[in-house]
């Protein structure tokens, strides 16, 4: 029996990109070479290479508008370093609405100064901090806008005219905004975009090279940038699977296209949470995120039912973290309404027989 | 048909790991999942990663002795880096013998002073140079076990009473040597390992903890090792696939059992340089590589009926990089003899011909 897969990542990918991508590891396109036994400087690869980082610009409406698109390594964790490395002289303002933003200003402050501008961690974050000022001579701002662990998103993000980082690993390409208020993007592949392995960085060129520090080559966007992202040997199977996530996104219409269904499957969830008297959301009502839900049962008891329910009906990975206990589903682009058809009405079976 | 795959890197694989790699990402052992859209934190995953880890230690000789190993991101290059950060207080000593390990002393100079001990860039690098001293009163000493572009391998290490740092990219798991003469060893998965997208790092534990300078901490081996290298979300299909490769090694007998088809292949290949009066061989008699040999055509007129030759007898990546030239035939473990023979059976019908 094929699983209802909430996993919060790495995470449900689409059927028909799974399938692609162990076909390539027997034979890549009828080469008689797997991809993964191939040069990363052969003209098969350089050609997912680009059209993954092409795609990704496209599909972001970032064309023309000075963005470069890159597939590292190291997760959003390297890119809390990368990012104050390469762009932090003084000091930088930070959001903290989470375990990972509290991991970004964490590393980042190995470097140099950094200023929390607002933080929700007194109310175990469950919400998001708005209205707080950010410094105009601060060196950027850094936001998360998606945080898996609590489920609370981000629905607008902040003016500012200094640069504006965001860690987006577990929204992006989810949701029409505006992805040109940020300078720096990034996300780890696996949630809305591959396996694990591989890391989206989007950078808008003009706002390097601006710090006195020596950058590490390994570091240094602009290296990077400079080697069409094949600054060293790239994570070949990674990039190529995400590669084939953004084409499926793009035969469903983009991201408008998914959004829709995003919306869909949220609304579903969020109505049972807030109908069924058995389960209490945990995020404030108004940043409740559209990608992981969570929710607790509001008697305990009646946790080894539900639990043994959800087992019988396939239903997989809702368990929440222990940062927040209860459940978490879990909804990225590759998860079908379906699957949170099957959570409801596993949920709302529990309220009939309770 | 299947093919001949000298490629330098990504290279060629064990056909049994290719197939139960590919096998996992449709459904990883009947759970109904795919490995990719797992959690890294499922018994699954850990159970993976663990077994990886073992088994490098297992297959290294290295139990017991003060060692654990990492499966990390980021390849050889972020190695460079790291291993300065972790290790560089004033002053280290490098052994340059080809590209990588320009590289290596590049990125080291960023953080401090790195003096090259010895160097064979001016005979460009066909030899491993020897007789040289190692003060000891610097931090550490670092070397390239294996050169792959230009076809050179030491066959012996320094003895030195300072930390000694091996980067084994293209030569790990080929041969019988001592590594626990090394106190840091890593190699890029992508020669003898697995796919692009990991990096084993061998670390004696002692020899961490005594630089002054703030570790970054997706820099710092210590919190890697801590964390069990899940520090943060692992490359999953790259450690699946070393993994896979690991076990296929035990099953060969370990590094013994290749050794002994790596030394046949290995001499097949260079009795055919030398005897073959078409070809010679670039890199220095006593420090030819096992894994990757570098030769060329004697007479460059040969060049196209040559490669036109070997296309027809599905002989796939022997081009040689572009700052040596000529030809290049790597050798991996997962090469078999039988492709070594259709190379030299090649060569040979070129001289009939010529």
């Amino acid at each position: 029996m094929k699983k209802h897969n909430f996993s919060a990542g790495p995470s449900i990918l689409p059927q028909e990109v799974l399938l692609k991508a162990s076909e390539s590891i027997m034979d890549y396109n009828n080469s008689g070479l797997s991809l993964i036994e191939i040069s990363h400087r052969s003209k098969d690869f350089v050609d997912i290479m680009e059209k993954a980082r092409a795609l990704a610009i496209e599909l972001l409406g970032l064309e023309g508008k000075g963005y470069k698109a890159l597939f590292l390594q190291g997760g959003a964790s390297n890119q809390f370093l990368m990012v104050a490395m390469n762009l932090l002289e003084k000091r930088a303002g930070y959001l903290n609405t989470g375990a990972w933003s509290t991991k970004a200003i964490k590393e980042a402050k190995m470097l140099d100064d950094i200023y929390e501008v607002a933080s929700s961690a007194n109310a175990n974050f469950n919400y998001i901090p708005k209205g707080f000022d950010i410094p105009s001579d601060y060196d950027y701002f850094h936001c998360t806008s998606n945080n898996t662990i609590f489920g609370t998103q981000m629905k607008s993000f902040p003016k500012t005219d200094i640069p504006m980082v965001c860690d987006m690993s577990s929204d992006i390409f989810s949701r029409t905004i505006d992805y040109s208020q940020f300078d720096i993007l990034y996300a780890g592949a696996q949630k809305n975009m591959g396996p694990a392995g591989t890391t989206l960085v989007v950078v808008k060129e003009d706002i390097l090279g601006k710090v006195s520090r020596k950058i590490p080559s390994i570091m240094d966007y602009k290296k990077h940038i400079a080697a069409g992202s094949m600054f060293n040997t790239p994570p070949v199977f990674a990039v190529y699977t995400s590669m084939l996530t953004l084409e499926w996104l793009k035969g469903k219409g983009g991201i408008a296209g998914i959004e829709e269904e995003n919306e869909k499957k949220a609304s579903l969830m969020y109505s049972e949470i807030d109908l069924n008297p058995l389960f209490t959301g945990f995020a404030a009502k108004e940043d409740r995120s559209n990608m992981n839900a969570t929710f607790n049962l509001t008697n305990e008891n009646l946790k080894e039912t539900f639990d043994t329910m959800l087992k019988e009906a396939g239903i997989s990975a809702v368990n929440g973290h222990r940062s927040v206990g209860g459940y978490r589903a879990s909804m990225y682009n590759a998860l079908p309404l379906d699957s949170v058809k099957a959570l409801v009405e596993v949920m709302s079976e529990l309220e009939s027989k309770a």
